[in-house]
């Protein structure tokens, strides 16, 4: 017998035949004889129609009010799914972030969860009870009701696995698992059986949206097995966990994230001095630009050139904003870009491996593909090329480390 | 400066336009100088709409999971409620039941306020917030979320406003306040200035609709003064309070109550013995019939007659089982009529009066209208009649205490 919290999307609960089906679901792992605790979502919609009633009214709410609002979306889901779950003859108990209790700071809106009072779920689970929470919500000190911000059912199961050192956190999604890049690109992607944090985390923010960042990092931090799995179909998904035996066993590369959305700016020419990363760079934090990518160099005259990468949106503001700062500081240019996509290889197996970065630029010289920008991790290179070539370097990569074909390891 | 506590039902805060209506008519008292405590009901229409969820999985839905499900409705309604005022600039803070928190029994559905915990809501309105309470809800000892049943909105105004000592206890709904008698029965009905608990009480489980019962109860108890008013037109409501001054002064009948619900129900020739009435009526209730009306008399051969009203859906049900009675208890005749009226006239001015009660036949007998049952009560006198001349009872009982005429004590 095993305790495994599972978490359920909007989507997944996103009408009375849905939750029918998440009751069904989490029948047959109880009579398999499963500890379980299931963490729901708001149904698809329902959150927005809360907001929509607000901005109605003041498109700037109160974040108090608003997390009052917004977390009665999944005590709908909660009560509904206790329901369904008692119809099947299963004891199942339903609590709000507020009752359990998930003590959280009190940053309406985007709180961070502190300490989870998990006696009476335990005392639940003890009694064979299926404990179904809330996502989303907890309440802070003097008993405010706070949300962790969207996609924060998510934090929501990994923090109460964490909590009662669950087996496993599932978070159930429309998708069926992580993929060695994004299928609708690459029809050779094939599903991961196992990652580990670290690669989840470089895949995450690289644009793969299947998992919050926050829950990752979270997951990784407690060592909570966390595993991706559809709610349409069957199949074992994606188990995100810690490394295990033998690297050299490891594939070089796990994964190949992109990202489209960013644009790239160059200041160059900028008289070499300390603290001109700061200058350049902290103007563009203070308009509370964020910043991705960010590559320094210096030319053989000792002036520096400084590129980054912001999100499209952000980069008329943040062109603006350089050209000031270039003045201010005698730089020579400014240089913006907004045609340009970020392409990532992410894996573990780098680390003890030489040559990963030789095959990747080798594989995009083949293409023909320039590469503008070049940054490293620890178990990631990131290039930036003309986002006209983004489709034919992902296909270029996936096959120059043989991600289409089935690795015996991976299992 | 005075303590009030508005309570606004589903049709006063229906829409998003309605609940700022309901923010106007709050910024007016609060700009005059007044402490509030807002109580609201769900949005009309949710409530049905949370319950049809529940029932598209299971119509028999366990009665703490419909709580945690129904109280979400007034949860959304405190937040826009609250989001409505601050646009008005006028602090505003939410609490739902689990928050403030209303300590109810574990009787989900239909749980009673024990304590209420008002501590937060004091401090607040010292800081100049107007505090916005979730109707209808609370909490047991443990934290689980109950709700008072349908109305029990009015019962948390009433409760708030006795555990912090309010001056008055605004309930705002759809009708202008407490009449006379049905205006839509008679047109020359008019509204009380201000009415007795003990008459409302009457007046109210006689088919006037527009408090529950259990708040004037409430409300009663602990002397709140209790106003009824409209939330769509300006006007000074019904004042329910206790009884002051010169008991000569007062109107003899304040009102009449009717109701067409009921059947009657008569079993007569039972061999008089102590316990017969206790054998009737004990096994009508066994069944959950509810009973309002019971005459019994004792004829000439000292057999007993037994009649009783029951609504008319459980008639049916009621006739069978007394059927069964009357075979074991050797009566003569069991008699069933679905077609009758009852029709009250309430008055604590009666106490002090003589010739009420003949004043009333004399006005029934005058229109030939045959009087089946009477049944009376310190403040109230009930005849059931035929319901073919129910209007033409109340209007010449109406007019037979001069309700149409404006009463200069009635101020």
């Amino acid at each position: 017998m095993s305790l495994i919290v599972q978490k359920y999307g909007g989507t997944s609960v996103g009408s009375v035949e849905r939750i029918e089906a998440v009751a069904d679901k989490i029948e047959q792992m109880y009579k398999d004889g499963h500890q379980l605790i299931v963490v729901v979502s708001a149904m698809s919609g329902e959150t927005n129609r809360l907001i929509g009633l607000a901005n109605d009214i003041d498109t700037m709410a109160n974040p108090r009010e608003m997390d009052v609002l917004l977390s009665t979306g999944e005590q709908v889901t909660i009560a509904l799914l206790c329901i369904a779950l008692h119809k099947r003859g299963i004891g199942a108990k339903s609590y709000t972030g507020s009752q359990i209790k998930i003590l959280t700071d009190n940053s309406h809106g985007k709180a961070r969860i502190r300490e989870i009072d998990d006696f009476r779920v335990k005392e639940d689970l003890t009694s064979g009870h299926v404990v179904v929470v809330a996502g989303f919500q907890g309440a802070d000190e003097t008993g405010n009701i706070t949300t962790l911000g969207r996609g924060g059912s998510d934090t929501t199961a990994v923090a109460l696995a964490a909590a009662l050192k669950a087996d496993e956190c599932q978070i159930y999604t429309d998708v069926d698992g992580v993929y060695t890049t994004d299928p609708r690109m690459v029809s050779e992607a094939r599903r991961l059986n196992k990652i580990t944090f670290e690669e989840m985390l470089e895949m995450a923010s690289q644009g793969s949206k299947i998992l919050q960042i926050r829950s990752v990092e979270f997951a990784g931090k407690y060592s909570v097995p966390l595993r991706v799995l559809s709610s349409f179909e069957e199949g074992p998904g994606t188990l995100i966990a810690i490394e295990e035996g033998n690297q050299m066993e490891k594939p070089l590369v796990s994964g190949i994230a992109f990202n489209k959305d960013e644009a790239k700016l160059t200041i160059r020419g900028i008289p070499d001095q300390p603290g001109v990363a700061y200058k350049v760079l902290g103007a563009i934090s203070a308009a509370n630009i964020e910043i991705d990518v960010i590559v320094q160099n210096v030319a053989k005259d000792n002036s520096a050139t400084i590129t980054f990468t912001v999100h499209k949106s952000s980069l008329p503001q943040a062109e603006a904003l350089l050209n000031e700062i270039a003045s201010d500081l005698g730089a020579l240019e400014v240089d913006a870009d907004n045609r340009i996509a970020k392409v990532s290889i992410v894996g573990v197996g780098m680390r003890s491996h030489a040559g990963v970065a030789a095959t990747m630029f080798e594989a995009l010289s083949t293409e023909g593909i320039n590469i503008q920008l070049i940054t490293t991790s620890e178990i990631k290179i990131t290039v930036v090329i003309d986002e006209r070539y983004l489709e034919l370097a992902v296909r270029a990569l996936h096959s120059a480390f043989e991600l289409d074909k089935p690795d015996l390891n991976d299992h």
